[in-house]
């Protein structure tokens, strides 16, 4: 059942493009993406779930933590399987957490709140669902960075062009935070 | 930033029951049920997403498949990250498929597609969304099951009353089909 599929995505993807079909896909082997230093995997989409949810991994080296961002209308799930990430995430009042994330370890980002994440690990890998009543927004990864048929991270980060940032960020309901301080000590 | 709260299904819940609040849960202290031989373990729910989607664990032991079912609005995703599943699922044209799944495998079961699984490895765990349109069905395992604040598999199969069962799957988007016959062989 390892059947391989043109879709609005790959020409090659083992994600069916019609809703309603059972599928199963190996480690690693969903629609791939590198941005910045990071291999995104994406299983699952709008397009299978209605639009209701998606499902992707995040793979990266022991690195800088990310920009800021917040999600207007997008509630985001970490759950680390291999490695550590520390999680900073500021709530609606403008209180900031922080909290170091091992394997099989949970964080729950609402829709608006101000994130960022560090990988404080090689070979760190995180699971993430990104979903809210608008919609998913698993394309955000290979639109602003670029779909990759490599199972490995980027050998050089990906950096994107900068006019990217001024409109790839906003269809995929993703708001970066310049200036945005961490005042949690991490 | 352990904070436990009084939530509609727990005393003591480290999942806030107001949304819009971000939280972090470490390994295992999501809210946890027994069913059957297996340890569900629910981080977030439609309380947290505004309905699109959940997030939850379930571990079990080496075992018998648990009994075909489907559910009528709701997709399914399993993710593998410890252990062995072998994944039954019948399409809506009635073809049948079954796929075993290891550490970062992925099965994905549309609404309406009749399914089943067996764990085929002792300290399996599996990694679940279950969402769809109408909702999220993340209470079922403690209402057909029961809630625990055990950590571990339940010392004994918690197996429900009977009557449970004419009420609790419909309650959940959960429809058994008893006579369903798996021809894969596996």
């Amino acid at each position: 059942m390892t059947i391989e599929y043109a879709t609005p995505y790959r020409t090659r993807s083992l994600i069916p493009p019609e809703p309603g079909k059972p599928y199963f896909i190996e480690k690693g082997q969903g629609d791939r993406a590198h941005l910045f230093g990071d291999l995104f995997t994406v299983y699952a989409g709008g397009e299978q779930t209605e639009n209701t949810f998606n499902f992707f991994t995040c793979e990266g080296p022991k690195g800088d933590i990310i920009p800021a961002h917040s999600h207007p209308d997008t509630y985001e799930v970490f759950y680390v399987t291999q490695g550590a990430v520390r999680l900073f995430v500021e709530d609606l009042e403008g209180e900031q957490y922080e909290k170091l994330l091992s394997p099989g370890d949970f964080g729950f980002v609402p829709k608006n709140c101000p994130h960022a994440y560090r990988m404080e690990r090689h070979h760190t890998q995180i699971v993430g669902v990104a979903a809210g009543p608008g919609g998913t927004f698993e394309r955000f990864f290979e639109n602003l960075g670029t779909p990759t048929d490599e199972l490995t991270l980027p050998a050089r980060p990906f950096v994107p062009e900068g006019s990217k940032f001024a409109t790839v960020p906003a269809e995929y309901d993703v708001r970066f935070l310049p200036g945005h301080e961490w005042r949690t000590g991490g």
